[in-house]
């Protein structure tokens, strides 16, 4: 088992990361704090749900709990505040009190929903997390809780952090190859940030993570989860350095918004997003190198680097503008300076970002 | 100008009480740390927004800030999701950022979810409070934002503190005298958890506050939100001491949610609620002098102190089952010792509780 420990003085908890994880649920959650006097509610999905629930609330059952599940529609959809609201009603239903906990089977909508149901519920109660895809080895550090509203993104949510989180691999070998590759988007994305080695290396095992292999992902995750946790724990409420972490989001989130929630997975959206970072970059004058580099990282890992051409530059640009990243005026953009390095560039130009939205859509490179 | 500092480490913050306040709210704003450039969001009612948000609105622009309004319909019915879900939409249509923030214009409903809006916005942005009530001095100190649940009341929330407190005595002139009288039963609770000496100057002094005489009105509020604010300082997360406050609130919220928000106002509710405290206080043991100079306080004020016979106990148990304040099992309540000092009792019978019920109905005590 690998253990990273998030540190974020009273608020720090530990990512587990191993095989057969969840049969010791109620020992995790003892360790938690969780008392077995109050009830806890597991929200999963209706995809997650059939293959690990019944397991998990009767590993906890057996050892005294008192569990009640809700069970959400699976997909971007749900994160709601129309679900969000029934979670809740649920929650009030089954009697949850200040000692109870939420427990969040799923992917990161299960968990950024749950976690914000947690983090308001009687203002505030437990939260374990138990992700059961790639992509959530993002969503599951730092604390960001979240649930959409109509007109952005993850634009409703608090800062929150989880008491713990188990990472079982084995609920992972079930998951679809496109759900794969897209949580390789934000693994691969840590390298870029700060990390040359370490993307490098994603390029260079991408056949190994995408067969999940076990012992490559084990420490894809680990790598992962460690260089966000440092990246939070220096900056948790987002003050400045952790903005880096948006790499590729403010075009990823354009373009989830703009084709619908769902269309391309977040991985996929965020992919594109840093093939656009990457262009900005060399529109910036940095080495278009970085560019090509981060396409046959992207690319060696399945995922797409290019713009469909039925996306729009207007609409694109309308999405950006609601963006929490457009602060003040101006657009901020997460751009490299080479592999595993990036800045936060405060002034780019709108006519900049139209430019390289419009060279995404091409085959051909400007230079 | 009284100024009550209220002591919470980083996020302490100030309430500054006195006339004539809002005319330099631009000023206040500035203190308060708010950027011109960002866009700031006033959150009011339909009763309180055509008296004073004209004029706050011109004192805004005119020193250069940007401003966007929302006016919710008056009255607990609108602390909703779905009046939440509205107010996002202002805020995302208004183009609101992360310096944005937001400045609630009103009673304790208007900050309660201008309060929920601020904090969950983009993952929080920065709250200024304006309370127009007496009762919204109480929940102006303490950080507890909240909506309602439609199975319970105060159920979806968070802890989130203003950047300051606001409180221009000129706005409480145009109160309702039985807004006056519930705010009251607020500021007379603070005098009874700690304090015995202002919960008898209260009930010396009932005509003059009544009145909104302001140097009683001034020294009343100073009083209850520095009494607040020293409970609060000391347990700001709820854990324990800061449950005190609850005084009379698990029968009054019992109340207001089987007779349907507003019926009784709150602090009407609350103070039928802490005659039940002080009756529960006689049958646990204590003296019933308690109880009758409590009653005298609150009649002095002009509040009820008796159940209506057409609620039905069994439909406020259920309530109460459902109330924060219920934990694992066990019914807790704020018993008074004396005037000016109370228990927290985690072990009261529900039987006992029916008892209390059907005497509050009731014109003579059993003893």
């Amino acid at each position: 088992m690998r253990t990273i420990n998030v540190d974020l003085g009273d608020r720090s908890y530990p990512i587990l990361i191993g095989s057969g994880l969840l049969k010791d649920i109620a020992h995790y959650c003892a360790e938690a704090g969780f008392s077995e006097r109050s009830p806890l509610l597991v929200v999963s999905d209706t995809e997650v749900a059939p293959r690990y629930l019944p397991a998990l609330e009767e590993a906890l059952r057996s050892h005294g709990y008192t569990v009640v599940s809700h069970i959400m529609t699976a997909g971007e959809a749900s994160k709601s505040l129309a679900v969000y609201e029934e979670v809740m009603t649920t929650a009030i239903q089954a009697g949850l009190d200040r000692n109870s906990a939420v427990l969040a089977l799923g992917g990161g909508v299960v968990g950024d929903l749950a976690g914000f149901v947690a983090a308001t519920y009687m203002r505030g109660i437990g939260f374990l997390q138990i992700p059961t895809t790639i992509l959530a080895h993002d969503s599951s550090v730092g604390g960001k809780v979240a649930v959409n509203h109509p007109l952005a993104k993850n634009m409703i949510g608090a800062f929150y952090q989880p008491s713990m989180v188990l990472y079982d691999l084995d609920t992972l070998r079930t998951l679809p190859a496109r759900q794969v590759a897209s949580g390789l988007a934000e693994v691969v994305k840590h390298g870029l940030l700060v990390d040359k080695e370490f993307a490098y290396w994603c390029r260079d095992h991408a056949e190994e993570l995408l067969d999940l292999n076990v012992e490559a992902l084990g420490y894809a995750l680990e790598r992962g989860c460690a260089i966000k946790a440092d990246v939070v724990g220096n900056d948790e409420r987002e003050h400045g350095l952790r903005a880096i972490l948006n790499l590729g989001h403010t075009i990823g989130h354009a373009i989830e918004a703009v084709g619908g929630y769902g269309v391309f997975l977040h991985g996929e959206a965020i992919a594109i997003g840093m093939a656009g970072s990457a262009l900005l970059a060399a529109k910036l004058g940095r080495d278009t190198s970085i560019y090509e580099d981060t396409v046959s990282m992207l690319s060696a890992l399945s995922l797409p680097v290019r713009l469909p051409s039925e996306y729009d530059e207007d609409e694109l640009m309308d999405a950006m503008m609601h963006d929490k990243k457009f602060k003040e005026g101006k657009m901020t953009f997460i751009v490299p300076d080479s592999i595993g390095s990036v800045s936060i560039v405060n002034d780019v130009q709108e006519s900049l970002v139209r430019e390289v939205l419009a060279e995404l859509k091409k085959e051909e490179r400007p230079w």
